[in-house]
């Protein structure tokens, strides 16, 4: 559906939607069991919600193809992921929980090590600590080339981000990183001539990095690449009039629902903190996305029993949220994870709206097979919000 | 999905995909058993390949909407039918087995009757035999016109393929042919200034055609139409970054093939030769295109027995193409043609996708009502292409 009758149409109720994110809900049946992690699982809670509700599948991008986390949830936010997307350093950015300005260009980073020729000996400077790591973003932080300022973000190992703040930078721009040893790190080169400033400053910068890391082999230089500002997208107040808040342990889901325009909230670390947190901001919004990741991590790990677990573990917490009693229940994920397949996947993804107002189907069990015949049938995920709006009484007809 | 971002995610990898498309495979049930032809025959392979698959229903172009064999195709290879489309004069060409330059005008072509006043009394001059056909091909093959090399090539009975190879050629060109007897055949005239070059030679190739003709009443004429070029489409090498092979005893399925760049082997006429020289070029390709033309051809004629028979027959060959355990097996039509409806239909197409990864629903049974609730739901026919590529594990992810 196009954001712009959505934005026509939508309106603000007192009713408060619910949208809980399962990372990487949705798998393939174990070879040995014929059933899949959600087949298995002792669930009863949402085998409940699923009964009690709308289901479906839904398809974060399109058949066939795999999204990445970033792709997913602006899905799930009701945003084309085709047309909005984010590029490797912005996404990196938000990843670590920095708030991007509309002028910032972000880049990641590695720090390497050249020999006394200046060629690339090792592209990650021998993974030094993350603690060396650190140490080392605070000598090159805070510097300063033609009005543009310059920040550094360790991240994990010999990662970090750079941003890089000032007027007139666009990122039209080739990578200093060569993806291999045996060269040197290459220049910095414009596409566009609107990209010749940040590339002169950031080729500035760069050579003053090797400058002041010459000492500290062998992390005695930096690569740079994926540079990338922040997209401009409008937000969720603009387009569903919605106050939103997000409740995710994950600094990179906190930093997706920012570029949307949510509200973050701090949280714990389990999914029993972010009910808790949850329900001390109950009144205070109107949507509220939560987030758990631990499925996807099980999923990524092949683990299929540790996902089976997961999600008993999750089922057992839900009441302290179906007890809230919103108004629209949403439980879904942003793309399935597999654990027979190690990695995030194309398959479809289970999905329930629960609502006074959704048309019941026969389903009872809440799996990917019982969803196939749910009333939603397959859909979009960019569909989900629409509906979910919908049930909250949060669209106005179109047309009379 | 857009091609474009196929493009840019997909990889290489040692995974093996085997397309079998059964032409106009889908039925509509027999009024007497209320059976379709699927459902009639006896195809305990096909059902077990549908057990093993994760099953579904496919739109060729879009419901209600008849596919010729051409978007049928196109669809099935992920083209857009509807953006990609190929002229009538092409289209013919390939379907004898031409090779299409991409300068190079082809036009269908009859020989048709005039009386001495010019006027056409027979447009398909008393259906002359195919044997006649090429003999007088030959008297106006290799004819040249102001640098243009006409080359003509019998079709069957009165038809014919006539090339026209030469710089500058456009094909916005009205048709000799009136499409009715008691008028003169039309002259060729240019609808944009861009193909006046075309219409000139074209004309003066006609006029030439009708003094050479002239002894040889009742062909003593031809028309032209349907001019029209190979469409420019990226290749499944540069798209999937594929090595494909078609195996098809057809021309016509040869010609679409190697429209979208794949390799053409060659085959013998039946089912039972084509898996054969699918066995012997299994390790040189990692994808394989099969087309077995005989079920279209059952249901055009609306032969309801012939069709159940050939599907049986296809059934008991299969474990030769089975047993090379391709890592992605698809079986599907590029359209469906009901015997009772004696032609293509609009009906979707049952497809079945077969692999490790592939989410299995409860599907036991290879028709069109068993396939309703499987786990593929409906799709387009353009979707297969990546749902495959995805089961053989060469889609990386979208964005991160």
């Amino acid at each position: 559906m196009n954001l712009e009758i959505i934005k026509e149409i939508s309106i603000t109720s007192p009713e408060k939607i619910v949208m809980l994110v399962l990372d990487g809900l949705g798998g393939i049946p174990n070879p040995t069991t014929g059933k899949t992690e959600l087949e298995t699982a002792r669930i009863p809670n949402l085998d409940a919600i699923a009964a009690k509700g709308i289901c479906g599948l839904s398809d974060p991008i399109a058949p066939g193809i795999t999204p990445g986390s970033g792709p997913g949830h602006l899905a799930l936010f009701g945003y084309d992921p085709i047309i909005t997307r984010i590029g490797r350093g912005a996404l990196e950015a938000l990843g670590i929980d920095i708030e991007l300005g509309l002028d910032d260009v972000a880049a990641r980073g590695n720090f390497c090590t050249i020999d006394s020729q200046g060629i690339i000996t090792d592209r990650r400077a021998g993974r030094i600590s993350s603690e060396k790591c650190a140490e080392l973003c605070k000598l090159l932080d805070g510097i300063s080339i033609n009005g543009v300022d310059i920040m550094l973000y360790p991240s994990r190992e010999h990662r970090f981000v750079a941003i890089f703040r000032g007027k007139g930078l666009q990122t039209e721009l080739t990578e200093s990183d060569p993806s291999r040893t045996g060269v040197a790190p290459l220049e910095v080169k414009a596409k566009q001539p609107s990209s010749k400033k940040a590339a002169q400053v950031i080729n500035k910068f760069i050579a003053k990095a090797k400058t002041i890391l010459a000492a500290h082999h062998p992390a005695n230089m930096i690569l740079l690449r994926g540079f990338a500002k922040k997209p401009e997208i409008p937000t969720m107040q603009e387009i569903y009039k919605l106050n939103p808040l997000a409740i995710a342990a994950y600094p990179m889901y906190r930093g997706l629902a920012r570029l949307v325009g949510m509200e973050v909230s701090k949280t714990g670390t389990t999914f029993e903190d972010e009910i808790k947190t949850l329900r001390e901001n109950y009144q205070k919004y109107d949507f509220f996305f939560l987030h758990v990741k631990s499925t996807d991590t099980a999923g990524e790990d092949g683990d299929f029993a540790r996902k089976v677990k997961i999600l008993e573990q999750i089922d057992a917490a839900l009441p302290a949220l179906t007890g809230l009693n919103p108004d629209v229940l949403v439980i879904t994920g942003d793309h399935s994870t597999p654990a027979v397949y190690s990695g995030h996947s194309w398959h479809p993804v289970p999905v329930v709206i629960c609502s006074k107002y959704c048309r019941t189907d026969g389903v009872k069990e809440f799996s990917e097979k019982a969803f196939l015949v749910g009333g939603l049938g397959r859909i979009a995920a960019t569909q989900i919000m629409p509906l979910a709006m919908a049930n909250a009484r949060k669209l106005t007809k179109f047309g009379t």
